[in-house]
């Protein structure tokens, strides 16, 4: 037998639960079932296949199917979600008038089934609250991405070491996934929404990155098949062609987000302008960046540096661009607040967001850097610390 | 500009199509709404960021979000859901009645949003429909298959060469993956409903293979970190473990599944003996396995085997069981035909399925193979052909 919280602290876990418990009473929601893996593991810390059954006080009710062997205060296990009703009564807790539901996440058919087996009991949904609720991280979270940054920098730094004379983008995005994995990246790569695919990296070299994806990523690339058209598609790396890598952080079960530029010989004066303004924009946002500020404001403040630069033609995209130039990350790739123009977040002290200004130069490729940030009362902290310049890969 | 039909003919797209139509007739849909990437994949040959309408006959309509640049008969680009159900009366199209949508794949938020774009129209769920008509692959798809197969088969060979000694399990794995990827792995795992994942391979030694997951995979594995609780744990290789090596067989958009097993000593009688049962059992089934034949016979023939050689303790896992022992693949890795006792799939030509009579043997690790088969009129032809005896690794 294995305790539930055998991985993260009874009290940490206490600690989210609370908070969501609070969010629950401000929008009357009763109770609410969790059944994604990535909102179960942040109230669990692990992953089970079953539910997490809030109430709008009080303990938790951890509802299993699989794995066998979890013990742990009210542990129960079940073989299917018409069961818990039941079990919820038979602890003495009361029937909820409203069950939450993350419904941006939950597909029809298991909604349709669940909402059945609590026949009666007004749904409502709560993927907008448990987003809210993990944009603000914990010390304990804030830990673990300091360690996949640590980690994550590592990898950076070894990259002009893995660098090897005529090999293509997927040639050295190969072996930067090899050198992240011995790291202890976990490869996994938790994105909201099921639209959104990318293996490990999306490494870009010269005219590739201005390649348009369906993706909603900050960049596109051509891909090597179109089953999976982002990223990499087979380019050999040359003099005169960046080298942007933007690749996976996920050493924790939280990621950091990173980008930097290498490149063989020295850019153009174009491609060299706009890296030193994603730079610029960086040292900006990281004093202007403090709780209470708009998200839409850092866009803007960012935008306005790049059309005095006169570089908004290149800004986020050449054939196709991109509406944002941060994001929240954490147990996620695309979590609040979304640093857009239209985006209507307001930062909160311990948000954790990727800034990515980057640029398409038309016969060079992708310039700018991607740093994730605590958001402290000072501004951002960088918990991505490799060097920002363009790097050489001789 | 682009052809949208770029990447596959357009004849095998409109092959598809037709197939799909000829389904929704039987169930008496009018049109139907494609939204999850693999189906669009299926539909277009390559991913986009938008929507695939099917009318009950004639042509398909492209609403294209992403990329740009996409050209082609039926190629309309929007902005917004809302804007289908006009450009479609624009086109001539009448407006349907019933509107199928893949219910089982899109999330609660999603569909409301389309259904009330899609006013007054009624909505099927045809995410049955479009698993039983990718579950008969065409010449295309199995070529696609084959090559796939070709690939895979590469990997499992170099195995033994890229053993070290005093190597752990995860440094094997990362070592397969990078051959894996040279090789032409997409690395990207498609897998149906979100409560599933792992990244590239399930590689287990020694007892690890008996730690249970909450995952619905054929063998578990306790994983490097609660957040992903599946796989290789960081256990050295040693002498008397079994290694098995289940791993991503993604070379073309089209997975095919293979698992063999491998040691630096040989293993006990118990573990010889089982894995020479899951062999006999391949055998058997791929003599077995014909078009009309149920899925489920499959299983029980298997059990019927196990049983006679005393070996049921140990089937599909020791401390937790699995409950099937083969599935169909393709886009996916969990498609139809489903091999369990329960299933009511029968058979048909062109199938394309997994099968996987694993063990559990404690104190050795996991053995038995896995193969993927095309179903023929004469039993199952593999695809996967790499030898299938425990293979020493010294």
């Amino acid at each position: 037998m294995e305790p539930l919280f055998a991985f993260t602290p009874a009290q940490e876990i206490e600690q989210r639960i609370c908070r969501v418990q609070s969010e629950m009473a401000a929008e009357g929601v009763d109770a609410l079932l969790v059944t994604s893996n990535t909102n179960i593991y942040y109230t669990t810390g692990r992953v089970i296949n079953g539910y997490v059954y809030i109430p709008a006080s009080g303990h938790a009710v951890y509802f299993v199917r699989r794995p066998v062997g979890i013990e742990g205060d009210n542990v129960v296990y079940i073989h299917k979600p018409e069961q818990i009703l039941g079990k919820i009564e038979e602890l003495g807790l009361s029937r909820p008038d409203t069950l939450g539901y993350e419904l941006g996440a939950l597909d029809c058919v298991t909604f349709s089934r669940l909402d059945k087996a609590f026949d009666g009991i007004r749904s409502v949904n709560i993927s907008p609250l448990f987003r809210r609720v993990r944009s603000v991280k914990s010390a304990y979270e804030i830990d673990k991405l300091k360690l996949s940054g640590v980690k994550h920098e590592r990898v950076y730094r070894r990259i002009p070491h893995i660098y090897r004379e005529g090999m293509t983008d997927i040639e050295l995005q190969i072996e930067i996934e090899r050198v992240s994995r011995l790291e202890g990246c976990l490869g996994q790569f938790r994105i909201a929404g099921e639209s959104m695919e990318l293996f490990m990296s999306n490494i870009l070299v010269g005219d590739n990155a201005d390649a348009p994806t369906p993706y909603d990523f900050a960049m596109g690339g051509r891909g090597l098949d179109p089953s999976l058209p982002v990223g990499a598609d087979g380019t050999v790396i040359k003099g005169g062609m960046s080298v942007m890598v933007d690749s996976n952080g996920n050493f924790t079960g939280y990621m950091t987000d990173m980008t930097r530029v290498y490149a063989l010989t020295q850019l153009n004066e174009l491609a060299s302008r706009a890296h030193q303004c994603s730079i610029d924009i960086c040292r900006c946002l990281e004093r202007e960046a403090k709780p209470g500020v708009a998200a839409s404001h850092l866009y803007e403040t960012a935008m306005a540096m790049v059309k005095e630069r006169d570089l908004e033609r290149y800004f986020m995209g050449y054939a196709q661009k991109a509406g944002f130039i941060g994001h929240g990350v954490g147990i996620e790739i695309n979590e609040l607040p979304v640093i857009a123009p239209r985006s209507r977040d307001i930062l909160a002290l311990n948000n954790v967001i990727a800034i990515e200004p980057k640029f398409v130069i038309p016969h060079v490729g992708a310039v700018g850097i991607e740093n994730t940030y605590v958001v402290t009362d000072s501004g951002l902290k960088s918990l991505t610390n490799a060097p920002e310049g363009i790097v050489s890969l001789l």
